[in-house]
């Protein structure tokens, strides 16, 4: 598994802290901070030099390249920044996901574009907010494993990602599994714990 | 519109009078009792002839047949008990509603065969427990007015209907309407308003 | 349908940039942005010519006039953000809504005034917040469809809108629609849906 | 104050056992059993001779009679349980209050013939579910007093009760004061300390 | 009663409007705004002279002075602000309410020092947040009216007022009315339709 | 500790079956069923003789009395199952509680006659239903360890236990600490915990 | 991916007439109905002969026996029928999976005889309701694809599943994912999406 | 027991003032601020010297010195700040508590290195945030009484707290006892209440 530090409330320096303790440990696997700001992933970034940063995410000591299909499916483009930090997670890992964005529900004729990838897939993430119905369509559409991960975009009777969550584990598609709202990063360590380095 | 006695918690004999008493204005619409069961129901015809019994419905004074195209949708078999009761409401009001039943996202392929009904449809129920997702999915085929009526069909994180109820709120395909939870009758006349006799 | 840009959280030359997207496709029907601040509006308007702000929401592309009766009332004037997006939208359809503020349920001879107008709109949409009681007055007095908006307006026990859902949810008037809290683009979609031209 | 037993769970004996506790004060108020069964009714009646049975309520040692003009208001049939339960206690204290049943916001018009009592009384109860629009309404016509006792009666939307207490807390109209669910013995008490015996 | 203009969200120069015109009406009562600041205060003193301001309430065209004893009792500091506009609003119907503060549950033995001028009052306004204990102490104590006011203040399982809301209408005191959560505005409404003018 | 079984829900012979498994075990503690019916508890009791049934507790193995004082408040009546739960629990590990019933803060004269007890106490449980207000007071009035616990005891408002909880977990008294809803077992365990054995 | 069908609420026929028209599609996977009551086993048993019921799990059409190991870890032995939903489904995609019962966090140390299992393990189950910390516990153990099930059993603050659920969503252990509360059935084929035949 | 302060919200000279009125009893105990800000701290030890601040907590008058072992047990840095008022309220108190920070159940075998000194601690104060599993590990390991503390460190599902907190109550070890959100000064006065000085 990848070691994560959480950044908000921490301070630059705590960051890479304990950025360069987790890294001392020899045999350690990635090593990531998410959610930093520019404060932290500067200092972390000097103290421990190596480190690749996309977005608010850090990550260092990635895993060599891997060729399962990974897929990742986002509803919206308010669903981005979670898609980021689970692109960033697969990254570290090694895997090499395709990102399909933009396909919610109410444009469905723009997932046709991607249903060859989804079928083909060795593991999707759909990432979704609002009523999260993606998710039981996507799961559908494969017998991949798929992780919903919930998102907090959108507003109103989104409940800030409670809705989503609710409508992905009440889905009537067998098998879909979820992950805590926003959690980009645990969707892409579900992803690892899946696709097993053979 | 419709005047409606809801069963459930009524004795027999007081369903039958209120019926009566609603079938004594001269110029009224439709009666219909909702939820009943054999002794509610066989109380409230004896003593008014003339009713129409369906499922859990009765129904006096139907309105004169119309030939708008409503179409009713649901999700899972479960869904049924809700559809009956919005089926025999929209017949009070002269409609002759198409049922789609057991369309829901898990088996999306189903849908195909409905597709033309929806899109050429005058106006659209769509009746859905677990995570209601076939209400986004409806509600992107067609430019009619959808109304989504969550039920309380399903269990675990479908809590009775709430999950299905926040997925519909949350949509993010515009102007669907949504009814209270398993409100098969508040539907059938929310369609009635909106096709509003010429 | 109208595509709808919803504002927050993203950039200003990221709206300017889907609107232009969206206008470009050629047969397509109003598009509008939700919710914008100055700078995006500023953007989308310099980039996109032809456009109309009114509040916070843009149109462009607006449909020809149309003369169906839409009359918007609302509770309060904490519920005018909402209404005017509302009317913005019903605006870029074509509609040209009638709007009686202000005629929350304390003041009820208020209402008076606008009875009228309700009775006979061909379709009215309630805006409404603390507890949304105005939905079933209105309900209660025309039969033409009746989108009931519920807003976060007022404190403490409206709880941000959920008691005036839930209130306009469970009402007692038969055929009432409800959209999602503050959703005045959803309510003004549902109309047109509703209202389809001929 | 009246002294009150709450029946549910305790055995007939045990009931009757408190009761003649309680009359054994001397210089008492009146005692009341609330949601009894018959066989506890029985029971309490056999053993404390002297008390009178309405419903679900038993009273013993009512007060004096008493000239204020005392209104209960209720929305529906289902609301009736718990209007008995306050007409009773109200009774205990020595007010015989005026019953306006099935006043609901959907048939306004029904209102009208009670309006006058309303605007007289020196004190009103409004007892109502589903989504309580009622005391609004009422409280917008008096001056008086008014106590709000939202009821579980209804389904759905209603939460058993909690749209309805929602909604008379978040009511638009000042003063409105609210009980717990269901508690009509609690809003006759309340009326009982505002109309202090002078 | 009183009309009362809600503060937050209005702009001053709205605010002054809204007082003005409501002074104009020849015969009618009080004039309230609630939760002012600074700015809103100033506009609408400057535009309509002879308000009083006291905390964030502002009134005008008080009522004559009355002789009801009512007494204002809070459990902590922090229910102040609350008991302020209460105070306020009360002395805006003629009342000179007693106060007695920071009698929370945790010190009982303050409360000793207002016993007396509970049992006496004609009136009593509980404000208390956290577990709200003090409504049911206080409500224990004498037979007049008891208006409680759960507060938002306090933190953790507080829940701004909801833990209070909720222990005020379970409590086990017979006759105890509540208000919603920090509305001391609406409890001082209440006061006044009780101890209406003789 | 001692070792519970939890009754409902096993049947008979499985209930035995896992009290004869941990009696089993040469150096254990007490052991204890909780909430058993009579089949459970004579199908326990008959394979494993000296076990003692109070109500709905069968304890085996008790420990040697002991000498510290422990006292048990109950706000009401409804509180005495999960009160003789706690006290069969504690007579387990040897303790023999004091039980003082039905102090609720409606009739706050009655706890008069439990304030030397309470003060000179070693550990104190407070169980109550409703709004749990007892807790506060009892927790005010002594420095030993107050364990609360809520109870489902009531009705309405009282939420199944939820106000009570909340309303000991927001207490204003420091210290105080608090078990889950009903859970007279796990009190009697937390007081076994706090006075060790010397 | 298995077909199912949910039993209640569904009368005997019904059931088997779903399960035969599932398992005339020729090239069908496993044939599942869960939570079926006697009759329903029976009827579905008798019209398609072939099917194997395992507690309220009947299966029909099971896969080839596959080598991957799954463990299945459960809390308590009130997480047995939810345990015996998912064996029973997993047996229908042809694994065997190894059952560790009753290894809740109380009783760690019972754990140990189960740590190798689980770290040799292609996937494990995790089923535990109360607080569900075994989950974590689990998930710190192995890096091989964790499945959470949330379960109703346990009272109290357990919320019939919630907090489980809650527990698992939120754990600090990267890549857990969950499913629906008792969802046996869910978990079974997630697992089999992760375990793809090769 | 200790008179506690609550910063937030109070201004500086106010809080002041309130120290000095609670040392000036002659024979009180300690005297707490918690959530202090510097101008709240440095208003407060400038009027009442003699006071000592330890992050956000200031205390004036600590008790002597006392032997008992006080473990405090965290699971993140991010449940540090609680872990402080907790330290610092102990101190109050005359404890001197030993900290192990980090022990969350992600990295178990951190746990090893404390788990001596929980086993021999006089009472122990867990502080976790997210699913709070680490306070049925700890409790497990222990028979000293346990004080949980949940706290509002974390994200998405943890629900800023209530996750740990229902997980806490609902714990399957016995004996647990829980106290408020955060309320690290609550869990050091729960000590002190057990740990009587002798």
């Amino acid at each position: 598994m990848a070691e994560a530090v959480y950044g908000p409330g921490k301070d630059p320096e705590h960051c890479a802290g304990i950025v360069a303790e987790l890294l001392a440990e020899p045999d350690g696997g990635p090593v990531v901070i998410t959610r930093v700001n520019d404060e932290q992933a500067e200092a972390a970034l000097t103290r421990n030099p190596g480190g690749l940063r996309s977005g608010s995410t850090v990550v260092w000591r990635s895993a060599r390249p891997r060729r399962e299909r990974v897929v990742l499916v986002t509803a919206g483009t308010a669903d981005l920044p979670v898609a980021d930090e689970c692109q960033a997670t697969l990254g570290a890992f090694g895997f090499r996901p395709c990102l399909a964005a933009d396909c919610g529900v109410a444009g469905i004729h723009r997932l046709a574009t991607v249903v060859d990838d989804v079928v083909d897939a060795d593991a999707v993430v759909v990432i979704a907010g609002m009523e999260g119905a993606l998710a039981s369509i996507i799961g559908g559409l494969t017998a991949a494993p798929v992780v919903a991960v919930p998102t907090s975009a959108g507003y109103g009777a989104g409940l800030e990602g409670v809705t989503a969550l609710l409508s992905m584990l009440a889905s009537c598609v067998a098998g879909l599994v979820v992950v805590g709202i926003d959690n980009g990063f645990g969707a892409a360590c579900a992803v690892a714990r899946m696709l097993a380095p053979t």
